[in-house]
């Protein structure tokens, strides 16, 4: 079973795996902040200002529901931001082990 | 009669309109390139992000629709122009001036 409940976490591996989140949603946050200054800075065209908005439309639909604590989906969502670069396990480091097992397997697929 | 016919206009007064419409969509391009990059250079929070999405999402939808030459607007297109600084009636010399003053008179409204 991929999912987890509730009660496989206790307060304080709830507590970690919150401050994970926010640790990777501001790393995501500030990645995008460097990218779109980037980008902006070598702004010269029309086409230049709608690439920049097509990848705000798409980060903003994206980290709009990436970042939702949930049970059902945690193990998945905690393995794509580990492959995505915005965690590493290291971050995850005090989940339970059998949970932490998971989320490093998920990561190799 | 607000509309304009096509025979209303000779070959060389459309073509003064059309470079009109070219300069002012310049003109506009420019200055929301040099107002992104501004506001992208002092980008700290995602909240900056988002009014430069949406900026631009207004923007993209506003200017697609707002360049193409039109004999059944052509009147209210380059009034609205004017009045929006992106052309003067200046740069409209040459046109009829039956023409001019309509689009004048509607700059005043």
């Amino acid at each position: 079973m991929l999912e987890v409940s509730k009660k496989q976490l206790s307060a304080i591996e709830e507590e970690i795996a919150k401050e994970a989140l926010q640790k990777a949603y501001k790393r995501e946050i500030s990645a995008l902040i460097a990218h779109v200054r980037e980008r902006a800075n070598s702004l010269t065209e029309i086409e230049d200002l709608w690439y920049l908005h097509d990848l705000l439309s798409t980060k903003r639909y994206e980290i709009d529901g990436k970042y939702v604590y949930n049970f059902s989906t945690f193990v998945f969502d905690f393995a794509r931001l580990v492959q995505e670069g915005w965690l590493t396990l290291e971050d995850l480091h005090g989940l339970p082990s059998t949970i932490l097992s998971k989320i490093s397997a998920l990561t190799r697929i």
